[in-house]
């Protein structure tokens, strides 16, 4: 199809990125071993922040880094499949997910003129550590997951630095 | 708590990127409003291939770029908190999910000394373009969603190149 015109700035430049490509034939397994569970926030840079490149990681994003079923799904094929042995959970400083409780994101939805998300669960936190902590125990005693390295982290957007939680 | 020896190697390197850290108070708001719903895939370089810089995009990632309820969930979010409107669903090319039906996946698993994993649906496809306008659909359907701009891609890691399917 043509190219629509709400994407043609990015079209473009990717155009520029594959004529400076110069990674073909690189295998799908995670070179180092490593999965990384992190928030969609634009802020992070999931291979940079811990020293990777393309080919080393898989990387697993959505809002507020938690380990739901497609996380799980996606974390299964990674570990038989894909090389992937350790796995971080990094949520993050000043995420939307910890700034409030549910009902409160629900409101700002709609006064942002949202629909009704009542029947969604935002999977908010009001302590982003115990999240942490309870994602990472899930995976630790996840039936699918029996023999995987997971580790608990949080990423301060102001300075760079991970601190580990568990 | 101490940092753990299976993580050592990637914090130490997050303590040098912290070191030269220069994106404090950057705000959470995509920049450029977008979001990008990719794979977990190694071989890809959200931003770079788009021509983004950090705080520019969302990005969601999971095993197939699939369209899942947590994905809606964290569009939503996007959507209406952080300056989203318009989307883009990423599949690529030589991904795991487009190479063999679940029944394949699910004995590849076995084979590799994982557990039963009958139960969990892998949402594996034998026609990416397909699943791709199912799931730019599903989006452009989704009650939750009403107004924002989607569009679907297929990403090809040999190229570097995107290619709009719908």
């Amino acid at each position: 199809m043509p190219e629509s015109t709400e994407f043609a700035d990015v079209l473009a430049a990717n155009a520029t990125y594959a004529a400076g490509f110069a990674m073909a034939g690189l295998p799908g397994e995670a070179a180092r071993g490593l999965a990384v569970v992190t928030c969609m926030d634009s802020r992070i840079e999931p291979l940079a922040m811990l020293g990777l490149r393309a080919g080393d990681a898989k990387i697993l994003r959505n809002a507020g880094a938690r380990v739901t079923d497609d996380v799980v799904r996606t974390l299964v094929l990674a570990r038989y499949l894909l090389n992937v042995e350790r796995v971080m959970v990094v949520a993050h400083t000043r995420c939307r997910m910890a700034s409030g409780d549910a009902a409160s994101i629900h409101e700002a939805i709609r006064a942002a003129g949202g629909p009704d998300t009542s029947s969604i669960a935002f999977l908010t936190t009001d302590d982003q550590e115990a999240s942490v902590r309870s994602d990472v125990g899930l995976m630790r005693s996840s039936p699918y997951l029996p023999d995987v390295v997971a580790g608990g982290f949080i990423y301060d957007v102001d300075t760079g630095r991970l601190r580990q939680v568990c």
